[in-house]
Parts: structure tokens; sequence; C-alpha cells
């Protein structure tokens, strides 16, 4: 948007957001990728935008109340944490509406879901949200008391995946597995004892909810117990597993490449 | 190794590493299965072991000069970073011997390797080796430049992979390339731009190289210029691109998939 007018304006944080977005603790989100695509997601509450160089800045017509303040990298970086790699860009936003699993399944298409238990390191999450974004999953979903909240680092990973895929917390895991099962999806937990592998596992015709156990932790039992089926993800025995955004990566690809075939 | 007589040994810091052994600045590596990786490791040499619960160490017969310092998990971790998961067990290290190309073709089997074009950040590094370990890759190959060293954290994300799978450092990853093609591999570079997809592109009867760019970035032209041929990851339309260790992963297991199926 190269032909707009970069105003300065004063910041006023109490500048309430529309009803229909999310509220929350205000956050910042930084580099390209996820500041466009917190700004063309009309349930992002968008507060304030910085940029060195706003070229590669994207706010939509509906955004119009929102000015690109113009600053130099140091002020910027004033807001960010030290390692954060911003690429001369920051969005002060507030974080997501909650979505609730009743919710989701009005609007779910046939894509899988994602269901992670006890993944914590939010740069993890984010990196899952984008595989999750790439191949079509319909939603991430995680227990509230384990999630990591929203965070610059978790947009960041996630590369815009945050402001694309919906991310559903539940009070607890087991009991939400049940409910996705009740709404017609075939829960598979990823298990490196499994005997069958995700490809065998997959259920033809309804979709599945591939269920993803913490870091070298894996599934714990009521979790395990609340799934229809354990699969296994194919690989070598060189390695007893993968990093957790690799495994949510390879499991997605595979009922993907599954449902494509067929 | 219940069994082990646990001593409290005086730290001597200049005992030589064996000649075959590397040499370079001391490290600690933490975490369960990195330690016991680097232990099982004959090219690892390994100075001063702590743990505070030693029930899960697993020493070597051949490491039999090599004690376990009982300590405290407070004590433990005066030695880690801040962040450190380190679950009661550290190991210092020195960085392994470098790897060279043509030690590597002589040893290399029909696995195929992976190059990394600027990938920079240590777990990154680590997620990519342990994914390398899991679908049997002969090495990880990156530009001694752009290459983070040897680390803890690169260690615990590789979850053991850092002492199974070579970490090959080039002078100049273009000139690199042309050698590994020399050496019978088929290079290919993943270009989210490219027409073919990789199952499309993967040579049949020769191993490969996969190579992939920086996050973001892609591949350098040189770098690009520098490969046999193109190829694209099928993802969707929804994300340009995966995070690098994701798209490391997917790419590993097509490739292997490729070979296992035919």
């Amino acid at each position: 948007m190269a032909q707009r007018k970069h105003r300065r304006t004063a910041f006023n944080p109490s500048r309430p957001a529309p009803e229909n977005r999310g509220g929350g603790e205000a956050y910042w989100i930084y580099g390209w990728h996820a500041v466009n695509a917190a700004l063309a997601n009309r349930q992002r509450a968008c507060l304030r935008l910085m940029a060195a160089a706003p070229e590669r800045v994207e706010i939509p017509p509906w955004r119009a109340d929102l000015a690109i303040d113009i600053a130099e990298r140091a002020e910027i970086e004033r807001h960010l944490p030290a390692d954060a790699v911003h690429q001369g860009v920051a969005l002060q936003v507030r974080p997501l509406r909650d979505v609730d699993l009743d919710d989701l399944f009005e609007s779910a298409g046939t894509g899988p879901l994602l269901v992670l238990d006890q993944v914590t390191d939010p740069r993890n999450v984010g990196a899952i949200l984008r595989s999750a974004a790439a191949f079509d999953a319909a939603a991430v979903v995680l227990a509230r008391r384990h999630a990591p909240p929203e965070s610059g680092a978790m947009a960041k990973a996630a590369s815009g995946a945050l402001d694309l895929v919906p991310l559903v917390r539940v009070a607890n895991l087991a009991r939400g597995l049940r409910d996705i099962a009740q709404a017609g999806y075939w829960c598979l937990g990823l298990d490196a004892g499994a005997d069958a592998t995700l490809a065998e596992a997959l259920p033809a015709g309804r979709p599945a909810a591939l269920v993803l156990g913490a870091e070298g932790e894996g599934l714990r039992r009521l979790t395990s117990e609340a799934c229809d089926d354990l699969a296994r993800l194919p690989i070598g025995a060189r390695m007893p597993s993968l990093n957790v955004s690799a495994a949510a990566t390879l499991a997605l690809y595979i009922a993907h490449a599954a449902v494509t075939s067929t």
C-alpha cells in the first residue's frame, strides 16, 4: 500500500476493540508474514502498527483507522524480546477470541484436527500451526492448562498461521477427545509403540483427529485411552521419535495424502 | 548401569582427548538422549559427567575412566543455560572432529544427503539432525561460515542424533554441491516456485542431495544454480512454506518412501 498516507497518531490504548474481536492483554506480533496475516484477519483487534519500511505492510481497506507509525528499528525493538527477528515491522494486537469445539464443529470442513497433549513451547505450537495451515487442517486443539498463551514468538513461528488456523483450548483433553469423536472424527493417537503405521490406521471416508504427545513423554494414559486407535509414524530404528512439530508435519502430510489419493 | 560405583573424582581438564576424537572448546550436553548418545559415540571426547539420578546414564565399558559425579540439580544448572531442560544429567564434551566431504563419500551408504543453505538456528539444525537420523540420511551438510557451532541447545534438539549423523561443514556451499554431484548424488533444491513436486523430481537408482534454504529467504541464487534440478514440497495454497525443520523432515520422508517403494 505505497499510496497510503503515513500518519503519526497518538496511541490510545483505551480505544475499545469491536465486540466480535478478542480481548485479553495486548502483545506485539512481529515479522512480515505474521503482521500481514493479523492485519488481514477480521477477528483480530489491532492496536498499533510500527514499521521501519512500510512498503511490505498490507493494510486492508476496512482497517482505515489504523495508521502506520514509521519508526526506527531501535524504537521498534524497545517493544520486543531481545532476540526477536522482526524484519522492521511490529503490530500490537489483542489475543483472538476463544474458539470452542462447538464453534469449530459448526464451521469445520473435512480437514483433520490436530490435538496436542502437553506441548508447551510456543515456538512448537507456532510451527505446528504453520504446518496445519499448509495441510488444510481444521484446527489445532490443546488443553487450556498446558497451552502457552498467544505470543509474538508463537505468531512468528506460525508465520501467519495463527490468524488462519483456529487454536481451540479445551478444559480437559480426554473429555475433549470424546466430544471430537462424537462429532464424527476418528481419534488416532500417535505412539511409537503402535503396530499399525498412520497410513494403515487412517479411516476411509471420515475425518481424523491426530493426537500428539509432548516431546519425549508421549501421550498420557488418559489421553491415549480416549483415542479410537493408536498408530506410529514410519520412522527408522535409529531414532525413537521426531521433534513434535516435525511429527505433526509428517502426520498431517500422511493424512492429507491419504485423502487426496482416494 | 545401576551396579556402577559412583566415584566423586577431581575434574582434570588437562587430560588430553584421544587422537581420533575432536578438539575445540569444551561445552555441556544435557538431557538423557543427548548424553547417552554422546557417551556411546567412540568419536566423542567426554570430560565430565554430572547426574542427579544416575540410573538412566549408560556408560559403555570402554569409558571405564569416566566417573559419574552425583550432583544436585542446582549444581548441574550452574553449568547450563537458564532454560536448559536437562532432566538431571549433563556431560561436558569436546566438539566432534570435523568431517569433510571426502571422508563422507568413503563411508556413506545410499541414504540421501541434506544440504542446508544459511540455516543458522542451532535448534533447527538439531531438529533436522534428529529427522535425518530417523530417515537414514547419510549426513547433514552446511557452509562453515553460516553454520552454528555444536552446542548444548543443538544436541538437545537433536535428541542424540548429533552423535549419529555426520555434520559436514564445507567452505563454500555451491562448490560443495558440485563435489556432491561429482560423487554421484542428484542435487535437488527445494523451491516453492518449482513446477515438479519432490516425489516427481527424485531420481531413480541414485541417491539424492536435498538442498534447503533458510527460513523465509529460500535458496540463494548461487546455491540454486549449483543444483541439478528444483522441486517443491506438496503443500497447500494457504501457506507458502514450512518451517525449515518441518520441510527437511517432509523432504526426507518423501525421499525415503520413494526408495523403499521401488
